[in-house]
């Protein structure tokens, strides 16, 4: 028999289940690091094109490697008018999430380099995916409402081309900067449910799309990538600053989770907290007079004072609380929350999956295959005797 | 920190994960139990209708209950006609799972109750999966042979009326039986890598469609669901008999996986394989002159012997070594394999989705969320300082 670390379901917490060498997470400090820079070097220094880069290739870019990445980008943004067709066909209340887990699914077929296994095809694959999933949300959000589908252009960057897309016309500087910074911090996690789930099914051999359409899955999920939607739902719900504390407390004595607060790996403050919480100040003239950010404050401040007092420990904001504030100032409709934690997570998504299949140093890649604690009897019900159907109890 | 039982790339290999109640693999023993019933008893006395329903509610039911839920997956087998034409634009060559990733993902905007969270409609959206698959599968291998679509008929069981669209007229009674029997016994097996995935995605409270999708995405790798298939085009390469042991060799030389051969789990002799070896000497009148049998028996013999040569260990065959010549008799084509696979699996995907989502008794569901274990230093190149482009060395 295995190891009985976790007899309990508690959802790996606490367990390391692979090497990794794309980020990491100090819990206790409140640091994340890609390849290891901190995220606040990079949102302040850095473009979304080359953390893309660090990311994929583990080290920052000289200007040739940039600009023939940044070019790849770009010449793959364009989607097959195949899939726009399937696009306008599909109803338009179906929730984004799901039109890009399938539309993903569907670019696959339209992939000449689907069959290849080598680590070439992989990276080709990733950044057609990467530079896709832009072009697919713009355009779902626009086909959904009926307005006319935007090109993209090749004069943009990465992120500011996705506003393009999604607004019809170019967003103020400061609204594009505050929106890289924000795809920049999301770009890459470690091992959370939607990563995770991309790489056991890299792990399988299956190939980049199918291994993404499972992390888009995972991350459509409130409990992840949902929360930031789920954040701005709540703030509508509650309606304005003073009635954040009762509803904090009447959630809490329902032993409701309250989206935004707490994380399953931080023990202190989320670091793109801070990063966001500048953006949303960047963005707001009177940021005293802003409704969502005063709401988010209290929400914070109640929830750490009501958890304190009921369970006796510290909770803290997570970055889905101050995100979802962003993406409003930015203009987003809040359904497209998940959808743009998806733009800014591919790029991680697509580096995990090509480390699990080529991990380096090259060690066997290894097919996940976990053991499950089976608590019924051995022999089941009449001691596994199969009894004839007009003889069993009902 | 956390709990340091796997600091290396092991794929969770003998680590429990969670808690079940589905099924039990016994791996010493080389048993598999669904829900405390042996396979080897559900093969032999039950039906995949009447197996799909102890998995799913954990009991046999009674005549009534099996009735309804036979009626309940009949009304559910035909798919929207819009989603029919979807599948009629993409490329013919397109391969059988990503396919059926596509379509099942696309199914999901036309399930009236996605966004509903109950119990309820967890099994509603499970029945529809579980039905509809069979449809998706025939209807594509038929549109890209460029025949007519055949409808599902509710004369027919759910394995029955599978064979009649796939092959346009009902298929023999043997025939019938022996397929049933491997639907039955690929209907579950606790937490391989697809189920898995699943659950991963399930975690994070996304529907049941998203996380089918995923595992849909995991089965089509060649390490998994995909075994079958390579099974198949293994054999057609060796050719004949009398080539069986210097390919083998030569396999092992070159440190290949024999497709068919070893386990994750099982320590034996996976207990699929007489069951489906059964099913082979049914419909085969000479099985001494029937080539694969023959092939699959020495690659057997052989990778046994040199395995052991090599490396001192026993190894055994497994499923799909077996189910690769049952799949090739009953008249599939080979790249259809391990939708197949896909398809009898649905019912034990569904079961731990909804397992997963309401544990039983009512624990608190949790998302899954690992660590990683960072190999990279803390700060990187240059102590994790951003260079200014121009300046880095090459």
């Amino acid at each position: 028999m295995g190891n009985y670390v976790n007899s309990k379901d508690t959802g790996l917490r606490g367990v390391y289940v692979a090497n990794t060498g794309i980020s990491m997470i100090d819990e206790t400090a409140g640091k994340l690091f890609y390849r290891g820079y901190l995220i606040s070097t990079l949102t302040k220094y850095s473009t979304y094109e080359e953390t893309a880069y660090l990311l994929m290739h583990g080290k920052l870019p000289v200007r040739e490697e940039l600009e023939r990445f940044s070019s790849d980008l770009k010449s793959e943004r364009k989607i097959p008018s195949e899939v726009l067709k399937f696009m306008m066909q599909i109803p338009k209340e179906s929730p984004p999430m799901d039109v890009l887990q399938s539309t993903i699914s569907i670019l696959a077929h339209y992939d000449p380099d689907i069959y290849d296994q080598s680590k070439e095809a992989h990276y080709k694959q990733s950044i057609r995916i990467i530079s896709k999933i832009p072009t697919v949300i713009a355009a779902w959000d626009r086909i959904r409402k009926n307005m006319r589908i935007v090109e993209p252009t090749d004069n943009l960057s990465h992120t500011e081309n996705f506003l393009y897309m999604l607004f019809g016309q170019r967003a103020p500087a400061n609204i594009e900067k505050c929106f890289e910074v924000a795809m920049i911090a999301h770009a890459e996690h470690s091992f959370n449910a939607s990563t995770f789930a991309a790489r056991i099914v890299a792990s399988t051999n299956a190939h980049v799309y199918a291994s993404i359409v499972a992390a888009i899955g995972a991350l459509s999920g409130d409990l992840h990538g949902g929360a930031c939607y789920q954040v701005m739902k709540n703030l509508k719900e509650i309606g304005s600053p003073d009635k954040v504390e009762r509803w904090v407390i009447d959630k809490l004595a329902n032993n409701k989770k309250i989206s935004g607060m707490g994380h399953a790996v931080y023990k202190t403050v989320d670091p793109r907290v801070k990063i966001l919480d500048k953006c949303i100040r960047l963005l707001t003239e009177n940021i005293e007079d802003y409704k969502y950010y005063q709401m988010i404050k209290l929400i914070e401040k109640y929830t750490r004072r009501e958890v304190k007092k009921l369970r006796g420990v510290e909770i803290y904001p997570n970055v889905d609380l101050y995100s979802a504030v962003l993406y409003n100032l930015i203009g987003v409709d809040c359904d497209l929350y998940p959808a743009l934690f998806a733009l800014s997570r591919s790029v991680g998504w697509c580096t995990h999956i090509i480390e699990q299949k080529y991990p380096d140093p090259p060690l066997k890649p290894v097919l996940y295959r976990p053991l499950a604690d089976y608590k019924g009897l051995y022999y089941g019900p009449d001691g596994g005797k199969y009894i004839p159907i007009d003889k069993r109890r009902g």
